[in-house]
């Protein structure tokens, strides 16, 4: 899983039925690089979260069967303790 | 699930029935890479799309149970909004 | 499979029940990038660890049919021997 | 889904029935890495292709349920268009 | 999947049935990172190896349906040709 902050959200038209409603979040990864990824937590800009990026985990967050759906957030995260 | 941005298309022989008639386009992501996505929406040249790259999910969005496919373009984004 | 080393924990609000009560490690791989993935091992701070990274393994160690898990700690490495 | 060039081919001891009679190409992507992928096209020593990286559909193309494996090259690309 | 070469082994605790009696190798690909991998064919030291990286088809290989593993090497590589 990924641990990530929230840069920002699009907009678009994604037809498919799975979407709608749906906050679609730009995620960036500590690496620079980021993913986009469907909210189920209602995460908030700036905020870190931990995204999970596998197809048949998020569809079970949405209790979707068929969701063309890879990469979820599935919380917010309070605190980072490395030692 | 990654943004990208169409950037040309393929043609060849692809001999599995499931690519009859399926638009193949190359997609460029932001940190340079790129990769193949079968198209689901009608994504124009230059668009932004929103890239869905997980096999079962990908099916779904074909209403197919074997297609050979990983990646295809799921929506057109009309707006990245960054904080 | 990925060798790391566990450098943290995370705590944060994730509202699956399938996280009630389960450890979020921070992994970090050899070559800089890390993870997050859950313990199926009681793996401290410091150790080296197995990580499996997919799905529907990752539901099985847990025992769970529809857990939205990617990553978990399989094991704890005591020796890696290389040529 | 990965466009790539065919750069070579291997040789081996793989026990699993599924590989007796097919061909294991090197598959050399544009940013310099490369993959292994079985052939289902009859791709030949430099042709650029089109391969699936993904299990569930890799078995689909060789009407396997229980095959190991993941990468198989499923069209030659003749051109690729680009804006 | 991946061609490689074994580089090394790990022991540890790895508490799941799954791995009882299995070697696990370190497997350097060749763009200089690594992966751990289960061992289904007797690999040794330095061989060449191609390595499955995907859960599925790694499970078909021990004949498990349940094990918590991802990469598996299925075959000793014997010979490379390039072009």
């Amino acid at each position: 899983m990924i641990l990530g902050r929230v840069i920002g959200e699009i907009h678009g038209t994604i037809k498919h039925r799975f979407y709608e409603g749906k906050r679609l979040l730009v995620i960036e990864k500590d690496n620079g690089d980021y993913l986009i990824a469907a909210d189920s937590v209602g995460a908030g800009a700036d905020e870190r979260v931990l995204v999970l990026d596998e197809g048949n985990g998020a569809r079970q967050v949405f209790d979707s069967k068929d969701g063309p759906v890879r990469s979820v957030v599935v919380g917010v995260v309070d605190d980072v303790y490395t030692d």
